[in-house]
């Protein structure tokens, strides 16, 4: 029961890559929550003027469904792509699905942000959801009898 | 520091099986917004009838709620999960608890999305969370002396 | 391509400790719920004084936010965790992250949860996603080759 050491290496680059683009995330709605002066709980007040509360402001919210949506296909990805790695997958093949699911997340994240009218938004996500449902079907078909 | 063959397949066959209908709610929810038309993003407008925001329709929320439920409890079964194969089960406990959240978790969904009257989802739920919990405290005994 | 033993164990121990803790947060929202009698979906409604719906009393949703606040530092941290296993580093280096990791996100509960005045959470958040940036980068380098 081991793994192509060649396969877990470009596996947790991506992995990294992926997680360290999702913490990003939280800086940059921090960063948001600063320019805007709302925050999200009342010992946060900073000055008579602080906002507290939530979708009081579209920037803010903005990035937190960016992140939000990054929880709902990344952490996903992490562990398919990790059982996908033990299905005896061609290098070529995993690493080609690997790195047009990190391509489709990041253009997620920066069509998110800046706003680029659909239906990029829309297409960059079914990239990453489709990648998420093809390793599934992989590792279910290969373990099929593991029920 | 080895894990057993059976005793991963079982493990891989059923977190891939629960990241599969963890995905599927992604798309329920995309289903539901295109029937109701309204969408989370400014740029997501249809047409002038087109509403955005959240909260604004239980249908949509409904799927996001149940969606969200996975996320607290299917993502922490998938490391508890991974981390109890090496504390030497029983392939036929280790499999038994597996099929039991898999169980609780597929009806948990079913239960949510077609508003089956209460107890069904908070016994659905409570399964789920049990076996974390019994899985992630078979963890730390096992491995209580690596603090 | 190993890991080795006691380097494991560590993370296995913390891994679980943090899932747990996280898993312990569902309990503390669905006390609150029960003590303040609002639910979040209308099969909730225990009798005619429920209230059903989001964002009505605050010490709920404090439970809500800590909780995700859990899942967008806690779930990184186990993958990148379990990545940088395998980069090679010193157990005592290992060790001390995974242990300030797990004390931050602790201290942030505990602080979130009894309301202690700021900067404590911003405080307590940031050594975590420090902690978190820093296991990512030290997995990127080390397999900057297998992009």
């Amino acid at each position: 029961m081991d793994v192509d050491k060649q396969l877990f290496e470009v596996f947790a680059f991506h992995g990294a890559l992926l997680l360290v683009k999702t913490c990003i995330m939280s800086f940059l709605t921090a960063r948001q929550r600063f320019a805007k002066n709302i925050f999200i709980s009342s010992e946060d007040r900073l000055n008579k003027k602080t906002k507290i509360g939530t979708g009081l402001n579209d920037d803010i919210e903005r990035v937190r469904r960016a992140h939000q949506n990054d929880i709902e296909n990344i952490f996903p990805f992490l562990t398919l792509g990790f059982l996908y790695l033990f299905t005896n997958p061609a290098l070529s093949t995993a690493t080609t699905v690997f790195r047009i699911f990190s391509g489709a997340r990041i253009a997620h994240s920066i069509v998110y942000l800046l706003e680029v009218p659909q239906p990029a938004r829309v297409i960059a996500f079914m990239i990453g959801n489709l990648a998420n449902v093809f390793l599934g079907f992989q590792v279910l078909t290969f373990f099929k009898n593991s029920m």
